[in-house]
């Protein structure tokens, strides 16, 4: 298959990448004219990109007569463009082919805003931890990270969220990734895993890479059951109870303490609480984490700063229950911590003067502020008849519901059109389910300003109406 | 078992730390009287410490009467201190139970020498890369590290160790430790490992906590043979020709070729190839590495900052074949890149300006100063006589037999006498091999300077003699 590495440095999008990667493959002949293309969805998982990255490539590629469209069939390159003058027709230009150059708003999910980041005093800090603190930046720290940084989450976790945790709980390490894989580590990897469909793609991923025995969750409205996890022989659940990626749910309490029941009902049973948005709650009273409804030693709670500071800095940490701790020393305490001592000195500063707090207080009220716009827009436009907006309590997207007749790629290709861009909610399940939505659409708002947000949504408007 | 979370941040040694605890338990009844305590062997691994803090700690309390030893049986708690006076009589403080209260030189490998790192450059740089590069610090960067970081390692490469190298080939991660689970999860868990006997405990260690195949490989005098890896159904190898750690073999050509002779014969096969030291080489010709030899695309090669630079920086990097570049962006390419930007863009920075090449040959004058001065000062000092020194052409560590009729344990604990540590060699061996060395400590030079190497050997002159 097409292998292309796309360079995520770059400051070309990726779709215009891959577009111009094929272009100069079918131009020179090494993909010859009359050859098959892979369909859209192997690419988008040959290349590990997202299928809307492949069908912008593909549409412009169509565009301009580099290959054409069979349907039912597929995609074929075109004979070599020095041998043929042909341009496509508009007729072979269908709903997902769009005569698109540029996106001008992406819908993206989980993005941040990195020109909210207080930079200037990140960078202060940073200076002054240079200067300062010489002998302890150049020697190892506790394989679960510097104390003092533990002690810093302890305390902002009392605070802000009444947990009660032990420094000595908290383990440090480089990205949520990571951390996964060392739980995998920890409870061995002939447990069997459960994770939520739909959910973030990475932690399928994650657990697939690290383990056979993953099995796919599927939802109601209050998300993961145990009901649901009854028949897989699951002892492992991965869950993400503040705010569902994607579909937005926030667990009752009823449901979670039904799967803190079905935890404590046998010795080997855990639940991991990834809790990657929870600081960006809008609205409903705050409902109390897992990890501090938990008696019983079985949750393991995993969070990130990703998120909450900025996607460079690869710093996340989890909270063990005791006895998993001793185990974990046990086990895996050879391995040192992931995490630069430069960056832990540098956060234990930010957290300890109050600029996370502070941080996070500002990124809460923009991204409601945004949430809010993006909302507010839908509603009073024409949208408002056909579109139920959904999911958007907490976090950094919600579900568009879009009753106009249109299907899922119908709806991101007239979206494509007017140069915006939206994710399909059926991307997100790692395996088709029966009752598929068929025409919703995420749309993350953090990532884009007010300006973007009202314009996206007006393109919105004029693609689906 | 006694379950203790030592501080490794803490300026209180370990075996200090483990015996104010064991103390403490003992005299609040917590460990009762009379009660059997866990074997040095034991709680070294329980603790994940080495058997030198444990046997340390314990000789102290020997010393201090708050545990005795029965010869044949092991350690017993005393009765608590408040109820008895009693003192241990010299006869209790055998060869393990010297009276020490502090090590003086201590001879531990792979330690760097932090007050030679160029910590005013370094902070100059990442000075200049905070002021400067604002955006890109804040964004994730792509999977494999970026790509300004991987030309500047190419290009070292290229002109140190004579290997072509495309960038794209080269993936950055935290640590060797994190790259090698990733070289599990990206040839699979059900491969079988063969790992050096003896060698580095942690390597074992990684490979036991990602996959249930994991074999140990004897050595003879030219490193790990084909012949050797036969019979296990190994099929990666991972090895450490440049330096051997502990044995100090420098693998020669003809048995590098038998390893690649070994890989080409099948289409699964594959060496680890794992360079950790490998700047700093004293004597003898230089000899391609593994990865330069190998046509065939079995070689992947894993090499360090930590040990050039700092043990805070984790910075590591892994050179693949290039299918199993497809194959690790198909795979794992969804992971993101552990290292934080602002320690990549230093670095990157550090490379380009020339100071990571005249850091890492000013370290390697010191360190083959300090390697002279030891071997110097043994072989004109009364050790001469019957000490033979081994494995010292490259690294930072080398060994000694000694032929005083002592045997590890005996010459490790009169050294502790004279507050000097060096360590058992049949302390990395995974596994007990027939032929185990019984007169062979292993000494590290490269933490000590000029003035603590001559007191260090006179000690151990003292010691020994």
């Amino acid at each position: 298959m097409i292998t292309f590495i796309l360079d995520t440095d770059s400051k070309t999008p990726l779709y215009m990448q891959l577009y111009s990667y094929m272009k100069q493959e079918i131009e020179s002949g090494s993909i010859r004219a009359g050859e098959k293309l892979p369909s859209k969805r192997a690419l988008s998982a040959h290349l590990k990109v997202s299928i809307v990255t492949v069908e912008t490539a593909y549409a412009q590629l169509l565009a301009e007569g580099y290959i054409t469209s069979k349907p039912g069939s597929g995609f074929y390159a075109e004979c070599s463009f020095e041998e043929t003058d042909k341009v496509s027709s508009p007729s072979q230009l269908n709903e997902t082919a769009p005569e698109i150059s540029q996106i001008e708003y992406d819908f993206r999910t989980n993005r941040i805003d990195t020109s909210d980041f207080p930079f200037s005093t990140w960078a202060k800090l940073s200076r002054e931890v240079l200067s300062e603190r010489s002998s302890d930046l150049l020697n190892a720290c506790h394989h679960q990270g510097m104390i003092s940084l533990r002690t810093e989450i302890a305390s902002y976790l009392k605070k802000f969220r009444g947990m009660e945790i032990a420094p000595e709980q908290i383990v440090i390490g480089a990205g949520s990734e990571y951390l996964t894989g060392l739980i995998i580590q920890l409870l061995g990897r002939d447990n069997a895993y459960g994770v939520e469909n739909p959910g973030y793609s990475k932690i399928y991923e994650i657990f697939s890479a690290n383990t056979s025995r993953v099995f796919p969750i599927p939802m109601d409205e209050k998300g993961a059951s145990a009901e649901a996890i009854t028949g897989f022989g699951i002892n492992v659940l991965h869950v993400t109870p503040s705010h569902h990626f994607p579909l937005g749910i926030v667990m009752p309490v009823s449901r979670r303490q039904e799967l803190l029941r079905w935890a404590n009902s046998r010795g080997d049973r855990y639940i991991i609480e990834d809790d990657y948005d929870s600081e960006f709650r809008y609205a409903g009273r705050p409902i109390p984490t897992l990890q501090s409804m938990d008696r019983n030693g079985r949750v393991i709670y995993i969070n990130t700063f990703t998120k909450s500071l900025a996607p460079s800095m690869r710093i996340s940490y989890m909270i063990l229950p005791e006895q998993l701790c001793r185990k974990f020393t046990d086990r895996l305490g050879f391995y040192s911590c992931t995490v630069p001592v430069f960056e832990q000195l540098t956060l234990t500063r930010f957290m300890k003067n109050g600029h996370f707090d502070r941080h996070i207080n500002r990124m809460k009220k923009i991204y409601r502020y945004r949430r809010d716009i993006l909302c507010q827009k839908i509603s009073e436009s024409k949208l408002g008849s056909f579109v139920k907006i959904s999911g958007c309590d907490a976090g950094m997207h919600l579900l568009l519901t879009v009753e106009n007749g249109m299907k899922q790629n119908e709806l991101i290709a007239s979206a494509a059109k007017e140069h915006t861009r939206v994710y399909g909610l059926s991307e997100y399940y790692s395996f088709p389910v029966a009752d598929m939505p068929e025409n919703t659409v995420v749309a993350g708002f953090s990532g884009l300003n007010e300006q973007q947000l009202v314009r996206g949504a007006e393109a919105l408007e004029r693609a689906w109406i």
